[in-house]
């Protein structure tokens, strides 16, 4: 095994392969907007393949692993998790490709949920602004323009 | 951009995502045996996101990049090129899940290429053991069944 130092460089080139960083948004009729912001950063695999996932939860220390369809998930859900953990890990070793934009996004939301703007509509309305430029391909449940309709 | 050391590293993480070592069989009367082997080393990205394929390219110093229906494709297919450029560096930043396997199974058909073995019945025996013993999910053309029926 590389030294941890290595290993982290390693991860972050895993992650930027496999790796994905997302906010999605479910509708809660009991918070105050209506809607709930979560963010995650996940990373799939084989389930033969699961080692790497294992080492992640080892070296980030957080997170948990699930069974998704066919592959097992690695995942990391807590804001508190996300800012202490995560994020200062891609800062110091970055991610190579334009998958970094998304972990910029990420880190904007990050921080805006830091500060409760997701717990009004203002805020949150700035929150769906740099969610949506994330992952263009990714399918999403609601759309922007039905969760700005129907905020409180 | 982090240091050339580190780059290395990361790079090992991502091909351990979404890299791959393989070994194929083309149909070839000319050949002695009737069938060539090809060792190869490939790794696939949306084009959108081929900056660390143009990197790999840049680091190994060998291999091609190009179209595979929807995806860029950054392969490295000269025996010479797998032996003194890719091998080496994937002893030295070693993957860290099960691909490693893969990884030393195409190691072990370029070492008996290296020394002609598959130009022989009795070598391309050998060669077909090891390489069906890679990527067990993948498709392949034909069968090791059918390969050693008809090899000469």
């Amino acid at each position: 095994m590389p030294a941890l130092n290595e290993v982290k460089h390693y991860i972050s080139g895993y992650v930027d392969g496999e790796g994905c960083f997302s906010v999605s948004f479910s509708m809660r009729k009991k918070l105050l907007v209506g809607w709930e912001t979560k963010p995650s950063f996940s990373v799939s695999q084989n389930r033969e393949r699961a080692q790497v996932l294992h080492l992640m939860k080892k070296v980030f220390g957080c997170g948990f692993l699930r069974q998704d369809r066919k592959t097992l998930k690695y995942e990391v859900r807590s804001l508190a998790d996300l800012v202490n953990k995560i994020i200062p890990h891609f800062e110091k070793y970055p991610l190579l490709s334009t998958k970094n934009n998304d972990f910029k996004y990420l880190k904007q939301v990050c921080r805006l949920m830091l500060k409760r703007e997701h717990c009004k509509a203002s805020g949150l309305k700035k929150v769906t602004r740099i969610a949506f430029k994330m992952n263009p391909d990714g399918t999403r449940r609601y759309s922007q323009e039905y969760i700005l309709r129907t905020l409180r």
